[in-house]
């Protein structure tokens, strides 16, 4: 059953950290998950986690590093001389999880760390690996992966297949490539179990085989995954040599941080936070959206400004200000994120762009008639302005078909420029939509107050 | 590599299709994945893909009915008896895919299927699996793995992987269950392929095992396969029976559908859509958010309206109604998006809501102080009125610092009460954080201009 931490369970193993009985607070631990412990460290104090992970014996504590998350871990790694981090952390990491923490270090303690690598075959695979962008299948990949020749029986394969699996921990695949190192399939474990030991890998390998190139991005790759329910993918070089492999569970990782950053995009914070960073993070990944925001409702008062006689001689157009600015701001983010959650799908491409407006056109005329509709009801029986009420409505209705086609555009022109299309959700559609709301009503309203 | 669709590849298969070219236009699609195949469907006619799909045989039609949007799967459905369902799709699925698809039919299309699949054992398993909640590891796991007893050698466990294998479309563990039937370990194929034949089982078994009841949220099983980087979980009964098996890739759905649920909360929208469904269903999604909007707009009319004798003396006040509703809104969604993602990654319990909220009134602070700061040196700058500048500053302020404290507290609060938290974001908060704002505004008016 999985591990549920609790507030009793922290404080019993504090007070044994701290009255040093090293035995016990062990035995607390020893049972669980690496990261249940890391979630355990999150909670004590780092003088505590420390003195915890330092009783540890390696191969657990360099897998709860890997789980801690990163602003902790960096406390640790402070704590630690680069001999010291090679020896107890690195020597037993898969290449690809090595790469992403050393990736964390200055580059002077990266050299430092891999130079006291002793296994040198080792600490090469962690040095190419920390040469690839880490937004891209070479940044993911680790380099541990059972590779046999196409040439060999199932027999010599198994034998192989003991050795090299000593260095990878799980594996799912074994990859089939030729006399040159060019991968030409794959054989399941399965297969092999099921065959006869005499039997050729090149009778029994799957050819039809999808892997990408070192330089994919990181999201097509998740999208490629998930697309064909991979759990293991090979990545190969630019002349088709096997290089490395990627696992579903580094993949579940980047689709987690994606879809987290659209969310934060729509929500105008612009660095990965979490609410357990420190104050001036949180400040800092907030105060941009804001400042936008107040820009918008500066600009949002000179437009009224420009509008001042008008509305000395009808002052309660005012009452509406706040309505037209949010109704306007509301369909646009619906819009906009429609989009960006297509474009993201990847399922938005192919279709043209007039059709997708035509939709979004019919269900924003639908919607601004309904609700200017019930606005006019309101008015009707509650204002003294016929005037207003006339202007309200029309002046919501052109608003909400407005922010519609402008929430749908921005993204696509956006993402046709490479430009990250969740950008263009939240608070820049919000203020955007403000602002020529708050015009359109102006102007409708001018319009109306002259006729009637 | 992968497969990329380009319209002029479609208009070619259209073209095949129409003319009944049959084998040209099953040899263009012949070597593709199930999922391209599932993709060209939905560029296609409903009737143009019928007619391909009956031209694919039962095992490929059957992986690309499971890749296919719901709704296009349904006009597939409807096309076809129960009779034909059960030969020629659900004969070639795994029970969970199959029970899946079945949930999707009206109850007496369900019994006609079952009733006529010929493997009454699968019928069973999958009539079973109907049973359980959609949105439980019941309602995720599939009936085929792999299971050996305890006290098996490995040999005799080949030979049963061999057998059992055969039902089983792929597997990564073999699971060890003592004589009734209890779970109680996992054995890796690589242990059983390094291992020793005469071996027994219960040496190399792994007890140290995660697994879930079939009751267990979907939301609970993907937090647990993403923390413990799982790639298959075992289901257990009440009793600790293994009765199935949930393996990533589901998962990766269910961490898709979250953040994507999450999403288009916050944006305003409240059901599961996408940009490809129809005006109907897009509009119907829309429409409540927005009528809240429409409310709370109203309602922030009445607000202003009981402030009209004031408003009447100083009208200028009315230049900031959008800034200081945007800005309240803003800090607000800023808020509360970190504290449902905080719930959502199951790392905000622990600590107390004090500690939280007094963070938060840092940052809320610290943003007020410098939003509130710029907007007193522009208004110093371009504004007539001194009581207006001092007034509008002090209500940013004061509007920010209250925001982030609702934005922070509803979700908590909804979440402690088990309603799901993400309902605080977007239009909610927007809303109310707008009628606040403008409340504060006008009080603060009240007394500035009374003052000064």
């Amino acid at each position: 059953m999985p591990f549920e931490l609790t507030r009793d369970y922290i404080d019993q193993l504090k007070e044994l950290i701290n009255g040093k009985e090293d035995t016990a607070a062990l035995e607390m631990i020893s049972e669980l998950h690496p990261a249940d412990i890391a979630e355990i460290f999150s909670e004590l104090e780092t003088e505590e986690s420390i003195y915890l992970y330092n009783l540890l014996d390696s191969e657990v504590s360099a897998d709860v590093l890997v789980e801690l998350p990163e602003d902790e871990r960096e406390e640790f790694f402070r704590s630690m001389p680069g001999e010291m981090i090679a020896r107890r952390v690195i020597d037993n990491m898969e290449s690809d999880d090595a790469a992403d923490l050393l990736g964390e270090l200055s580059e002077e303690k990266q050299e430092e760390v891999l130079q006291s690598i002793e296994d040198v075959e080792q600490a090469g695979d962690i040095a190419d690996l920390l040469s690839y962008d880490e937004d891209t299948a070479g940044g993911l990949m680790a380099k541990e992966l059972i590779k046999v020749y196409e040439d060999w029986d199932v027999a010599r394969c198994i034998t192989e297949i003991r050795r090299q699996s000593e260095e990878v921990y799980e594996f799912y695949y074994v990859y089939v490539v030729d006399k040159d190192d060019i991968l030409i399939g794959t054989v399941t474990l399965k297969k092999i179990i099921i065959a006869r030991s005499t039997t050729r890998i090149r009778n029994i390998v799957d050819t039809d085989l999808i892997s990408v190139r070192t330089d994919t991005p990181s999201e097509e790759v998740a999208n490629i995954m998930k697309k064909y329910d991979l759990v293991s993918l090979p990545v190969i070089d630019t002349i088709g040599r096997l290089v490395g492999r990627i696992t579903i569970d580094d993949v579940v990782d980047v689709i987690k941080e994606e879809a987290e950053k659209d969310y934060q995009m729509i929500s105008g914070i612009t660095e990965d936070v979490e609410h357990s960073d420190n104050v001036f993070l949180l400040t800092r990944a907030r105060l941009p959206w804001l400042i936008i925001g107040l820009t918008g409702g500066i600009l949002g008062s000179r437009v009224i400004s420009m509008h001042e006689s008008e509305l000395r001689i009808s002052p309660e157009m005012a009452l509406f200000f706040p309505l037209i600015g949010a109704m306007g701001g509301n369909a646009g983010v619906q819009s906009s994120s429609i989009v960006v959650q297509g474009i993201a799908a990847g399922t938005i491409d192919l279709q043209g762009i007039s059709g997708k407006l035509m939709k979004e056109l019919s269900v924003a005329f639908i919607n601004g008639l309904i609700l200017s509709g019930l606005l006019f009801i309101y008015n009707l029986l509650f204002s003294d302005s016929f005037a207003l009420t006339i202007t309200v409505s029309i002046a919501l209705f052109s608003v909400i078909l407005f922010a519609s086609v402008f929430g749908t555009f921005v993204p696509l022109i956006l993402h046709k420029f490479n430009v990250d299309p969740a950008l263009a959700t939240g608070p820049f559609i919000t203020t955007t939509n403000d602002i020529i709301g708050l015009s359109i009503y102006l102007a409708v309203g001018r319009l109306m107050y002259g006729i009637i």
